[in-house]
């Protein structure tokens, strides 16, 4: 089952040295999902040939420009393009207004409905579900009420023992229902215990997305133990005054987060434009935090 | 005297093929002006080593958003490097509207004054005049108000025939005042006539931008004998039904607008995402009127 995430952006507020500012592109079970989208994400997508058609779902972490530039030109774009499936919008309540008067001015009809779902960074709340995926907002610190979002997959169906089931003669008619978990009289008589015939799904893996905060800890409960973490990491740490003054992280706070948490694997991203080669905040972050990875663009990260 | 202009995106409404939605940067000696600034123009600036803290003043042509939407991120971007000095805006009223909402739901407080001149799209008008150049609103026939901008020289000095007032001994001193038209009576009683130590400047040049429109011949009397003429040709002229449908402009068309006026020169762009190679639209504008170009991302063209 795919579970990935494709980095857009990686740059902080102002693009340079060829970073774009954030958005990445998360694909479970080949539905697409935006998460933020900073100025010049619809050119970052045709760049490495993914198709904005597929998108049907964007959560926007928060209003500063460099995560959401870039959504009315996207937007605009599918309408151009033909599309007519809805489009659903996770973000601040703000944004639809922003939305809405582009739209009124360049009296641009679209042919497709949004469905504008607002967040609140009050408390961490389960906003998204389907057969395959949770989404649940991770509240972070910020100048401005920002979140975060954890993706959890659905929990899978138990694994069956299909040695042992050809062994006893059982047909594959009843494989899903034991797969469900359900214990099982067969026509012969026989009494198949679940427990016998299968074994638990490995346990759901989760991503969480981190954008603009401040690593006070206040957050650290909704992360726990994820799979994978993105979390930003605008300065190194001789830089701590200045994340402090606005609301960042340092790539050695970013790391300290991940092993805090227990999580599997870290991306950091969302770099400040006064750094040009990444080496740096990489190592601040891997000397506490081995298996960190920079989240540069055009990568694609699996979970 | 540098009087150029810099191509930053060629593209209409949507990005495709490395082609960027329309932007130019005029510099008009050494001062620069952005002309529309369409999405990811920050990016094109950067790409091209062009600085966005030398420009201080953008002409927006209209509110459709292949035409606008990298103001905000580039305001943005200019902040957080520290600009201070004022920024002019010439665009339809209701983008400072858009302008604000965004800044307002970022809590961005500009360091820098945003002088926002509102332009109707009714009469021709002068919006704008220093010491180098004069600009001229143009009133396109778009599906919403859209004006085009015509860039026009300052007449320049006389020039004096300095071969000629070396050999009859008049000091350096005197020229600017000859340059300035003055007959003189020198100390030692001589009259110089002016006309026969001068001659003329050259006939200022102009500089005719126009955006997005149709074809209609409403605007010829504005961009009359204009040096140079940018004009949109978004299609090949078999698709016209289209061209007028969208109030656009063929290929065609363009080459015969800027034959009508007597435009010394050609440029077109906006070409539609239909379009993967551009030469035959080049050749079909050529048809017409042969001193046509591709207006085409990264070239500067001389006026």
């Amino acid at each position: 089952m795919k579970f990935e995430v494709t980095i857009l952006g990686s740059s902080s507020a102002t693009p340079v040295f060829n970073r774009n500012p954030t958005a990445q592109l998360l694909n479970c079970k080949d539905k697409f999902y935006l998460i933020d989208c900073g100025e010049g994400t619809q050119q970052q997508l045709i760049r490495f040939g993914l198709k904005a058609s597929k998108i049907d779902v964007a959560f926007i972490s928060h209003l500063h420009g460099d995560h959401y530039f870039g959504l009315v030109g996207l937007l605009s774009t599918m309408n151009l393009n033909g599309r007519i499936k809805p489009f659903q919008i996770f973000a601040p309540a703000a944004l639809m207004e922003i939305l809405e008067i582009q739209f009124r001015y360049s009296e641009t009809n679209l042919r497709f409905e949004i469905d504008f779902c607002p967040i609140t960074a009050d408390e961490p709340r389960i906003i998204f579900q389907n057969q395959d995926m949770t989404v649940e907002t991770i509240i972070l610190n910020h100048r401005i009420p920002c979140t975060g979002f954890k993706f959890t997959e659905k929990k899978r169906l138990r694994k069956v023992l299909v040695e042992k089931l050809e062994k006893d003669n059982v047909a594959p008619e009843y494989y899903q229902l034991l797969k469900k978990g359900m214990d099982l009289t067969l026509p012969d008589g026989r009494v198949l215990m679940n427990e016998e015939y299968t074994i638990d799904s490995d346990e759901p893996k989760s991503y969480c997305y981190c954008s603009d905060t401040m690593a006070d800890g206040s957050y650290l409960d909704s992360i726990r133990n994820c799979t994978m973490l993105y979390h930003e990491a605008t300065f190194m740490d001789d830089m701590i005054e200045r994340a402090n003054v606005t609301h960042h992280t340092t790539a050695l706070q970013a790391g300290r987060v991940a092993k805090d948490v227990g999580a599997g694997k870290l991306l950091i991203g969302h770099f400040s434009s006064r750094y040009k080669t990444l080496l740096p905040l990489l190592e601040e972050a891997q000397g506490v935090f081995a298996n960190t990875e920079l989240a540069l663009e055009g990568i694609t990260f699996t979970v």
